[in-house]
C-alpha cells in the first residue's frame, strides 16, 4: 500500500531513520567510530572463525551450495550440534509465520533501531549529511540488501509504528534477496498483500500504521531477536517452529549431522512399519545388536548414495 | 448445536437478555428515554454527518454500490484517511478470524451486553413487557439484522458464557444480513460448524457454553470494541490484521483513495520488477523526475480506466 | 500537579469530555433521551427496590449511619449474602490500593468514557452548549460530587491517556466526598502526591500523561467495572481483596449477617486459643452439641451487647 | 529427527522417567502401594461405574463401535449432557491444533511427569530395577498404547524439554494408537516433521530441545489438564476448540443425544433457508405449535432413518 | 469470617474434598494402595536418604535446632548448595506474601488437590467410610498439622473456589503449627483478617469465595509447587524472592555454607567501608594475597565465635 | 551473599562480561572504533546539547546543585516539558521499586549486555587483554561509577541469570555513588540483604541465581530501557511511578517549571480548602478575573521566596 503524500512528509520526519550510501559502507573510513556499522576489520575480527569466503564489506558468505543444502533444516537437527558446542542463544520463537509450510534461508542482515531521541537522531544526520547521504530511512538498509540475505530486523518488540515494512517494500525484499525473508522482532503491516507475496517471513505482530518513532542505529552490526544473538552473516534457518542463527563455522557440521539424523529417521520408521517392535527396542538405538548392525550398514550405504547423488549435481 | 430442553429454559432466565419487537422499534415512543435504544431522532443527531440515506430506525445506510466497493479495502489504505481527519479510535486487531482469506464489508449494527444485575434485568423485563415484547434474548437482537448489516457486539471480551451465538444462530445471521458477518469482543461456540457456513467473523474466544450471566443493555447504541466506538451505520471492513470502523462521512474518500493506492502499489511493483532501481529511488515517490512525470501520467491514465470500468457496470 | 498553559489548552481539546451543569442536572428535561445521564424518573424505576430516601437527581441514598456501620466489612462477609441472593456480579478485583489498611465505603457515584470520536463528541458539545455548559472536562463530573461519595470510573482499563485525577483533582474529590474515595478501571497520576492524601484509591495503572483522547458519555448511568454492574447509588465497599458494589435493597441484611459473622469468628478464635479441639471439632459449626449449645449462648449474647451500644451511640 | 549419539546418553540420565514392564503392568502385585501405577482393582474401584469391558490392567475399554460413532461429536454436544450431570471440569482448552479440521477420538491412557528430584527418582529407579525394568524414560508408557488410545501427558506445561515426543515417536505413536492421537500439558518438538504425520495432536507449545529435567511419576493414574481431571479409559473427544474427557458411564447418552442435537440441526437450518422466520420463532423451540409438531415428526422419522442405517452395518 | 448456614451446607458438597482420622494415618493398614496417603513404608523409602528421626507416619523430621538455625537463611545461600547437588526444581516465586519481613521455616506438610469429578470423588468418599471417616474438607488435613509443620498445598493456582483457608482456618493453621506457616498454589480468603495474625504465608491470588469444585486427592504425598517438587519432610524456607524446599539430606551442609556466606559478606562490607578497594579487588575473593590471607584469618577466627556462640546457648 | 568457590569460577567463564581499566577508558584511543564504549569525541558529538561540564570521558555532568534540586521532582513535572519539545521516548515504567517512598536522582551510567555468544565474546576477551585487562565481569562496569551517578542496565528484561548485583556489589554500587542508585531491564538478587541498605533501585525480577549466560557489550553507550532511549549523563529521576531520564539540554528548564507548577499546586490545595469553589472554577486556570490575578500575585510572592531561600544556601 501506498502512504500518501501527506503521510510521506511526516515519515520523513517522523520515523527519523537513517543509513549509509551503500558506496560509504563499502570503503568505511577507518579512522573514527561509527554507531550504526563495523568497519570491515571490525567485522572480520568479530566473525574471526567464519571458514568462508566474505562480501566487500567484510561480512561472511556462506556459500550458495550449503545455503540451498539448509533447506531442509529442521531446528532440532541445529540444536543437536550447537548444543553440544555449548551454543545456547541461537534460537528464537513466539512468531507469527507467514508461509507455515515454507522453510526460511539465508544469510543474515541485521538492522537494529531504538526508540526515536531527537538530540541524538540530530547528531546522526548531520553526520549522515557529512557522508552525502541525503534522507534517513528503513529503505537506507533495504536498499543494501544481497541476493540470499534474510533482512533481520531489531524493533524492540514494537507493534506501533513497528512495522518494518508493508508490502511494497515486501515485495522489494523479496526481489533484491532473490526470496531470501524477513525476521522482524516488530511488526509488518498490509498483510492481505504480503500474504500474496512467495517470501518467508516471521514477525511478531501485525498493524496499520508506518514505521516511525523510532530511529536507526545500526546496520551488520550484532543484534538481539528474543533470545538470541545474531551477528551478520549468520545462517538464518526458519521452520514451522523459530528461527535458528548458525554462526558460519558451524554450518558444515550442522549439514552434515542432518544427513545422518534423516537416514536415522528414515531407518526408524521403516522398522516401526514393520509393527515387529516396541519404539524402545529400536529408539534411540537398537537394543538387538543384530538390529544394531544393520542400522550401521544401512547408514553407511544411505551416506553414500547421498554423498553421490549430491556430487553428481 | 441445539440446546436441548433443559437448557433452553435455563437460557431464558440465565442471560436474561431483552428486547424490542421489531413494529415497537421501528416507531419509537420519542417521549422518553429508552436505555436499550436511541430514538429515530437521536440516531439523526448523532450520525449527522452522514451523507447517505438511513434506514427507517435512523440508522445511515451506505449505499450497497459503496459497500461493494469497499470488498477489497485494507486496513492501511483506511487508517491514511482516518489518521489525517484525527479519527484515530476506529480500528480493533487482536481478534481470532473465522475466514482469513475473505474480506468482511457492510453497516454495522451494534449490541451491547453487561453482566447480569437481577435488579436493573428486572426492570428491563417489566418495561419490555409493557412493549408486548414476550421474552429477552440475544436473539431480540439477531432478528433485527438488515441484509449488508454486519453484527457487532460489545460482550466485554467474555469467554465462558460470552457466546453470542452457535452454528444454528450464525447460520441465520449469515441468511438475515446476506453473508455480512460478525465481529464479537467476546466468544462463540459450535467452532466446527461455524467453519463451514461461508460468512467472516471476528471473535476473541470459542467456548462451549452458551449464552448466559448477561444482560442485553443496548441496541443500535454507540458500543466499545476493543479501543474503538462504534456507531450504529458505520461501514466494517476486515481484513487479515483487524477491523476498522469508518464513519459513513468517509466512506467515499477512503473509497476514492485507494483507488490512487493501488495504481501506486501496481506501479511500483512493475517499476521493482524492471531490476534497475533501488527501493528509495521508486518509493514512496519517485526521486527522478522523469520516472516521477512517468508515474503521474500511469496514475491519470489507470484512474480514468478503473472509472470507466466501474460506470460501464 | 499543574498542567502547564500549554497543556491546559491541549487538554480542552484532548479529553474533549463534557458534562451538565450542576442546576441543569437536578432539573432534567424530562421529554427526550440523554446519552449521558439518566432522567430522574428513570433513575427512580431502574433502582426501584431501594428502600432508602433519594438525592434530587433520584439515586438512592444508603443512610450515613449505615454506611458508617459497613466501614468494617469485608469481601467475604458481603459475598455471603450476594451469592445466595444470585447476585454474583457486584465485585471486581486486580486493582492497585492506595491504602491497603484503609477500608473504602461510599455511595457510588458514576462516570463513563468511551474511545474519542470526533463526530459523536461534537454532538455532544453542541447539545451541551444548549445546556448553557460552556467546557466539558472529567471535572464536570466531579464538581457534581457529594459528601459520602465514592467516585466510580469506567475509563476501561485505559493507562496512557487514562488518568481520571492527578493530585490536585484527587485532593478536591477529598473534600468534596469527605474523604470518601476513587474507583477507576484506567489510571492515575501523580502517585506521589496522592500518596499524601489520606483517602482510598482503588486503580488499574499509574502514568504520567493527564485524561485525553476519551469522551465522557456518562454520568451516573450503569457503568462496568471489571466484570461488575454498578448502578448509581450501590453502596461501595473496598477492602485489601477488592470492591463490592452492594445494591441498596441488601445493605441492611449484609449489615446484620457480618454481626453475626463477626461474633462466629470471635467465638471460633476463642475456642482454638483453648487449645483442646481440632479445627473440625469448632468450625465451621461445632459437632458435639453441648459447644454448640456454648456457641449459641454467646452469639445471642453478644448480638445483644452490640445493638445495645449501636443505640447508645 | 533422531537425536544424537551424545545427547542419547544425556536422555537417558537427563529426563530419568521410568516405568514397567507390559508384563510387570499386567500382573501387578496386589500387596502394595506403587505410585507410577494403580493396582488393577483400585482402577476398577475408581472407574467403578464403567458399563463397558475392561483391558487386563483394568482399565475401561470403551467398545469400538462407539468410538466410532464419538468422531463426529463436537464439544458442544458433549457439554449439553455432562452439565447436566454436574461435571463440569472434563473440558480443556487454550491447546495448539495439529490438523484442525480432524477430530480426535479415542480411550484415555494417561502419563503423569513431575520435575525431576534426584533422590526420588533413585529410589524410583532403584524400585524399577527389582521389576526388572533396565532403563527408564517416556518410552517406558509409549510402549504400552493399545490401539484405538489417545495419549494423555500431564507434563504441567512445560515448554522447554517439556517436549512428550519428536516426529519418530510421534510416527510410533500413531502406528501403535492405531491413529488414536495425542493431548500434552507440555510440548513437543520436530514440528515440521510431525506435520505431515496423519495423526490428531494438541499441544501448549513446540520446541526443539528432548525431554529432560523431568521424571516419570504416573502411568494410568488420575491426571489433570489444565482444568479437567481426566482417568484412564475417558473417551477422548476434540474438536477446533478443545479437548473433552468423557467418563464411560455417559458415553452412551451423550451420542444419543448428539443424534437428537444434529437432526435438530439439520431442521432448524432447512426452516432457516425458508426465508419466513424470525430465528426465535423456530430456534431454540418453535413457538407455532404446528410448526413445532412439524419438528417432532422430523425428528421421530430422521431418528428411525439413523438408526436403521447404523444397525444396518 | 463465618461461611453461613447455607454456606456450610453447600461447602459440605461442593468441595468434596476427604481425608483421613489422625488415628487412621498413623497406623495406615499396609496391605493395599491409596490415594490420597503413602504407606509409613513408602513415605521411608521415598525419603530413604533423611538423616534424621521421622514423625510416627514415617515423615522426615528436621531437628528444632536446625530449623530455628534456617530462620535467617536466604534464596541465594541455598541455591549456592542446591545448584552444586544437581537439584535445580527445589525453588518457586511469584507467590505474593503476607508479611515479607518475616522469614518461612518449617517442615513441609504436603496437600493435593485435583479439580473435582464427582464418580471418583465418590469413591473416595466410600473408602473413607469404611476407615470411619464421617466427613471430608480441607480441613482434614488441616487438623493433622504438627508444631513446625509449613502448609504446602498444591490447588494449581486455582482462584476462584481455590481459597484454602480464610482468617478462621489461618488462624487455627497458626495455632497448630506454632506460627509454622503455608504455601499454596491456589489462593486464600479474608486478606483483611489474616493480615494481622503473626503467620508467614505464600500464595497466588486472593478471593472472596469458599473453597470448592476440587477435590482432595493427596495428603503427605509429593506435590508440585510452581517448578519445584516437594516432598513431605523437606525443610521449607521463605525469603522476600520466594520459597525453597530443601530436601532433609542437604540442610546440615546449607547452615554449615551460610555461616561462611555471611561471614564473607560481613567482611566484604568492611571491605567497602574501608573506600580503598575497587570492588574486584575484593569481591568475590581477594585479589592481592595478604588480602586473601586477612580474608582466611577473619573467616577462621568468626567461624570459632559462631560455634562457641551456638554451643553455648 | 557470597557465592562460593566453585561457582565463582562457574561465572568467570558463565557470565563471560568484560570491560576496560579505568585507566584506560580515561584515555581510549581514538583511531578505532569499539563496540563496548564510545570515544571521548563521540560522547561529546553525541551529546552536543549538553549545556554543563563533562567528565574526563566525555559524559555530561549535569551540576550537583542541579541533581540536589532535582530531588523532589514528580514523573509529571517532568513530562510536562518533554512533551513538549517532543521527547516522548524518556520514561520507563513497569518496575518493582525497593523503596517506594525513596526518590532516585542522579547522572546515568549506562551499561549494556547481550545474550552470551562464544565466538563473538572470545574476541572481546581476546581485545581486552590487549588492554590489559585480565578478567571481565559486570564489575568492570561498577568499578567505574562515580559519586552522584545511577547505574543504568539493559539486561533485556532477562530474569534467571540477569542478576546484575546481590547484596555486596549492591552495597558497593550505594558507596561508589554515594547513594544513587540503581535501575535495571534485569533483575537482582538478596532481596533480603538488599532491602536493608538505603539506595533506591528500580528491577524487574529477582532471582537467586547469578549474573550468566550474557555477556558484557557496552559501558557508557544509548541504552534501551524498556521504551526509553537513555543517553550517559542523562539526569535520572524516578518516583513512585516509573523512571524518567532528562537529556541535559531540558534539567534547568524542568526544574524551573516545576517551581511554578509547586506554586500552583500549593495554591490549589488552599482554595480548596475554602469550600467556596468547585474544582473547575478555580483548576486549572481560574475562571475570575479576580481570583486569577490573586493566583498570579501568589506565584510571584513564592518564586521570589523560593529562589531567595535558594540564593541563600
Amino acid at each position: 500500500m501506498r502512504k500518501t503524500a501527506r503521510s510521506f512528509v511526516a515519515k520523513l520526519f517522523a520515523n527519523a531513520v537513517w543509513g549509509i550510501l551503500a558506496l560509504g559502507l563499502y570503503t568505511p573510513s577507518a579512522t573514527h567510530a561509527q554507531l550504526w556499522t563495523f568497519s570491515k576489520q571490525d567485522l572480520i575480527d568479530y566473525t574471526a572463525q567464519n571458514p568462508f569466503e566474505r562480501f566487500s564489506d567484510g561480512r561472511p558468505k556462506v556459500p550458495d551450495s550449503l545455503v540451498e543444502r539448509a533447506r531442509g533444516l529442521s531446528s532440532e537437527e541445529i540444536w543437536a550440534v550447537l548444543q553440544e558446542k555449548g551454543f545456547n542463544n541461537q534460537y528464537s520463537d513466539g512468531f507469527q509465520i507467514l508461509h507455515p509450510g515454507k522453510s526460511l534461508v539465508g544469510r543474515a542482515f541485521t538492522v537494529q533501531f531504538m526508540p526515536q531521541r531527537a538530540d541524538f537522531d540530530g547528531v546522526e544526520r548531520a553526520k549522515a549529511k557529512d557522508h552525502a547521504i541525503p534522507h534517513l530511512t528503513n529503505q537506507t538498509a533495504i536498499d543494501m540488501l544481497q541476493p540470499g540475505d534474510v533482512l533481520i530486523v531489531d524493533l524492540f518488540g514494537k507493534k506501533m509504528n513497528g512495522t518494518i515494512v508493508g508490502d511494497n517494500l515486501f515485495y522489494y525484499v523479496m526481489k533484491a534477496t532473490n526470496g531470501g525473508g524477513l525476521v522482524v522482532d516488530g511488526s509488518i503491516r498490509d498483510l492481505d498483500g504480503i500474504s500474496e507475496i512467495d517470501m518467508p517471513a516471521y514477525f511478531r505482530a501485525v498493524d496499520p500504521t508506518p514505521i516511525g518513532n523510532v530511529m536507526l542505529t545500526g546496520i551488520n552490526v550484532p543484534v538481539r531477536i528474543g533470545g538470541a544473538t545474531v551477528l551478520p552473516g549468520d545462517l538464518v534457518v526458519g521452520d514451522r517452529e523459530g528461527v535458528y542463527f548458525i554462526p558460519p563455522q558451524f554450518v558444515q557440521e550442522v549439514l552434515d549431522r542432518a544427513d545422518e539424523i534423516r537416514i536415522h529417521d528414515e531407518w526408524t520408521k521403516k522398522k516401526f512399519d514393520e509393527n515387529k517392535y516396541k519404539s524402545s527396542e529400536v529408539y534411540p538405538t537398537p537394543t538387538d545388536p543384530t538390529v544394531k548392525q544393520e542400522y550401521q550398514e544401512y547408514l553407511k550405504k544411505r551416506l553414500e548414495e547421498i554423498r553421490k547423488q549430491r556430487n553428481s549435481k
